[in-house]
């Protein structure tokens, strides 16, 4: 399956994008003509840049409003088109999107679209140009891409068919079954694009927010099995008008994108791939996903030999800037015990109940570096990992040390694939018993301008599924944050990043769950109080207003949620060190979320240097 | 007037935006809800707090989803505003906010909504408590105003009221001449945001696009004229949620508030303000704009004493950095002469026609720092801008030396109200003649987040008209820019900032008027090709196919727009020194704009390093 990438998609110079285009493994391009036009190349160089990095120039576009003009207009439209054609014969393209007439001039009447568009397929002919007729979903009379193809079978040019745009067919709502009454040779491009749900005008969506399929809330995979089905045999082909990526780094945001084509693929049926020539095999994938994981293994601290980091071993409460104690001394606080060292490297295991985490002295700044997940297969994690462009991590080990399979996200965080071996390189002590019964979540810093990449890796590569999206203010922006999980919570991870309020976020952290929070909370009141988080006062009056919860959750620090269906969240937060800090959390009665209505103000007392 | 702002519309704490609302000047605030959760302050101390800066606290909010309820859930709402009232005599306010309920499950019926709202006055009254009862533009039943107040007049209690918001009327499209009909005892408190003209979703819409009055496209001043024939007698109150605003300085957020106020004051009748104890003359000033200049005095370029920015005074072509020589080179070879020099500060005057640059030797690297405006009234104009909170500025001067009458945009840029007499300073030379004539316009880089409350100021403090705004991509991001000028054109001032791709642009220019470009160009092509910037090839041959322009446009590198009356712009741009280029241009037949369709070709090439 040819997979090709409009140049508008990407950051930078045209010569930057095509050079990122090729190292991510496209197969060819649509050369926007605001890149060529800004572009110090002639037309000649960029068809052999092109060539030289193996990319084929698969359409050049857009060519706007040429159809359902008075006759002076159709006369310099004309003119225009054969400029164009001139050029794309020097660039080496032969086919040209014409995108449906928006201008407030433009006549209606499929008869006049239809007449004007077959002369204009007859004089790109003359040039061996074929032209791809496209409905944009802002056209001031065609606007739906079954018009479009209504008024390419009137005009009934071998040289002319329709482009179909997965964003302008699904964000008016239209049903993408119809592309099977086309004739797969009569579509002569599909362009794909996924986009969040949106209730804004659609030309300000399609031009700021559109996405790469799978980070955005279209079937855009139902509509290219459509298309197949159709008979199409052409490339997928991405154009992306999206805020984010235009900032971001070229090279990244290419790889991004053939991963949402890979992972797209996989999701077709197998008689569409197979059709287009992609291995067998791949289809099944979905099916029997060999990454899911079915918990944590463990959670993964670096940083914990530098200054206000370092395990001390023991619960002191350290008095430096972080104001809470080195991470060892919270682990403690909260009952962790040391049950064993790495043999060859500075890591600490640190255990209680089902919970592990692995504490390393290298590294700047207290920091959550890596997670382990229980795999039922990890060689196939990786090696599907691998397939949609994760790096794979290499491991130097001593011969007697477990196997470890590892993959780097794209926000930095290594992915272990484990199978139990691991824990044998520590010989542990005997697990500790304790309140703690095993990680509940992760909260993950997404780094500004990935959050989508980001999402579709923990998506496509874990198979982990979305739970939805919230936005949470802090005194100084907004956060976006995002849960998504493991079937049955077996693994729960919260991605977050600053949307508003330019940088990254300063933390993040390990949430701890465990089966009587007040307990928990209890001891550490008593033992070790500097290390809780503290609440204001104001918010339990306003807990008071709207629920009847046990008084002692104020003087405990304790935060509470309640869902529709009644289930409860208890959660507390301990000080930050480093950039980590701890949250323990119990759920009652099958509550699903992570107690976002708190987050404010968790997220105001930190900033407040609540610590 | 009272002036009040909700604390929702500045950043930080609640104690930071205490402090910043006070410096700022309002008289009063409205405590959000959430803040005040947030905040590690009981209530008694805000008050506290509030009253030592002597600020009241005029309203407390809101008050959620109260109204239109089934019996368990008012008595369980009824006990939520219980809790909610004794807060508020703890805090010290005495009228609450109560917004039109939005939830799926309210039941629908006015009588049910005033029966209900009148038990809650009554409720409130034992506790001297007053509630504002304001319908959401997306509230579930009550959306509109005038629903509102029947709402309000159904319920006939002396402690019910209705709270008027300008962004809940004006983005339904609802006309605020309603509010006269509503006694103005009734309306107990008015809150105003503007807004741009954006089509969404109007809860996305407010709850990130508000703005404040005059920054967006509302007629907010004719909402308070009513509001006040109405007899309503209360605070103006700023409540604006913004993106931008949560992540910008809080001090400089609430002095733009303020700015505001002022500006909108300004605008309304002279009765109207009378009413309300305004000075008078205030409203006049409208009228009669002591600031509106009628022409550019002088640009001035700072850092031409730092390296690459030096100024030679001869034509010589640079060789540093920048490629393009030093600011003075530049100058010469575009035509103009050193005039004369400040007797006391390392300042050149050049000349050439009607266009007078200063060139100061200070400054880190070359930069676009003060311009200069002929002025009907220099210190008239500065006392206008002082009440608009501008900072003055203090200029140290010899006893013989010219009156220099300055403020400080919010830029950075120093602004230079003058009469003429600052030229005798330099005691220059006869005039040069040569093509340029005038300075036509400057590009002025906002800093990012700021863009709004920088065109609050020059609209305001300089009574430029907007032009309308754009949005131009460039390799790594999109910029928006807006155009302001003065009657006629005499001045004109383009607005940049980074919309997408943080942080500043690196790039301002001065815009040099001619009358024969092609001229100009023939002379620098000839003589300083290398100052020139190249424009790429395939950009004319773009051109040939929508016009038919002079050939001779493509060996000059000079660039062409064409306005839909036919009136023609030729424009040519110089590389970059520091961060300074010029750009020369001739205006044809009436031509208005800037060039905007080519400025993505001259960011491109600037970006690539085409200089």
């Amino acid at each position: 399956m040819r997979k090709s990438i409009a140049t508008v998609s990407v950051s930078g110079t045209l010569t930057e994008k095509l050079a990122a285009i090729a190292a991510a493994g496209f197969d060819g391009v649509e050369i926007f003509e605001n890149d060529l036009l800004a572009c110090p190349l002639p037309p000649e160089a960029i068809r052999a840049r092109a060539a030289d990095l193996g990319l084929s120039i698969d359409l050049y576009q857009p060519f706007r409003d040429f159809e359902s003009v008075p006759a002076d207009l159709l006369a310099r439209n004309l003119r225009r088109a054969e400029h164009k054609f001139r050029l794309m014969e020097r660039l080496g393209a032969d086919l040209l999107l014409v995108c449906s007439n928006v201008s407030p001039g433009a006549i209606g009447g499929d008869d006049l679209a239809a007449e004007q568009l077959r002369l204009l397929a007859e004089l790109a002919a003359g040039h061996g140009i074929r032209i791809a007729y496209e409905a944009l979903a802002w056209g001031r009379h065609v606007n739906e891409y079954l018009h479009a193809w209504r008024v390419v079978r009137m005009a009934d040019h071998p040289n002319l068919g329709v482009c179909l745009d997965s964003f302008h067919i699904l964000s008016r709502g239209s049903d993408p079954i119809g592309i099977e009454a086309i004739p797969g040779e009569k579509i002569f491009f599909l362009q794909l694009a996924d986009a969040p749900l949106l209730a804004m005008d659609v030309l300000q969506w399609s031009r700021h927010y559109r996405c790469f399929p799978g980070q955005g809330n279209f079937d855009v995979s139902g509509l290219v099995g459509h298309t197949l089905n159709a008979g199409y045999a052409g490339p997928l082909s991405l154009e992306v008008f999206n805020d984010h990526f235009r900032q971001a780094d070229t090279r990244r945001t290419a790889r991004d994108g053939m991963r949402s084509l890979i992972a797209l693929e996989d999701t077709l049926g197998d008689p569409a791939a197979a059709r287009l020539g992609s291995p067998p095999g791949g289809a099944a994938r979905g099916f029997a996903h060999p990454a899911i994981p079915s918990g944590f293994a463990f959670a993964e601290l670096a940083g914990t030999g530098s200054p206000g980091g370092g395990t001390s071993g023991t619960g002191s409460s350290g008095t430096g800037s972080t104001g809470g104690g080195s991470l060892g001394g919270v682990l403690a606080a909260l009952g962790f015990a040391r049950t064993g060292t790495h043999p060859t490297k500075p890591v600490e295991l640190w255990e209680q109940g089902g919970a592990r985490l692995l504490l390393n002295a290298t590294g700047e700044a207290p920091a959550l570096v890596a997670i382990g997940l229980d795999s039922p297969d990890p060689a196939g994690a990786v090696k599907h990992a691998e397939s949609l462009l994760s790096p794979v991590l290499p491991r130097e080990r001593a011969p007697e040390e477990a196997r470890l399979d590892a993959v780097a996200a794209p926000d930095g965080t290594e992915i272990f694939f484990c199978d139990g071996s691991w824990l044998s390189d520590f010989a542990p002590e005997a697990p500790v018993p304790g309140k703690i019964t095993g990680i509940d979540h992760v909260a993950l810093t997404q780094p500004w301008h990935y959050f989508d990449e980001g999402e579709l890796f923990y998506r496509t590569v874990l198979g982990l599924s979305p739970q939805g999206s919230l936005e949470l203010p802090d005194p100084y922006g907004l956060l976006r944050s995002k849960a998504m999980s493991a079937p049955g919570g077996a693994v729960r991870m919260v991605l977050n990043i600053a949307q508003v309020g330019a940088g990254d976020i300063p933390w993040q952290h390990v949430a701890l769950a465990c089966d009587d929070l007040v307990a928990v909370a209890r001891r550490l009141r008593t033992e070790h109080p500097e290390l809780l988080l503290p609440i204001p006062g104001n918010y339990y009056d306003d807990l008071d207003a709207r629920y009847e919860v046990d008084p002692e959750l104020r003087d405990l620090g304790v935060l509470y949620d309640r869902d529709e269906r009644g289930g409860e969240f208890l959660h507390l937060y301990t000080v930050t060190v480093g950039r980590v800090f701890f949250e323990i959390v119990q759920r009652i009665g099958g509550y699903d979320g992570y107690g976002a209505a708190n987050a404010p103000i968790r997220l105001a007392v930190q900033h407040s240097g609540g610590n």
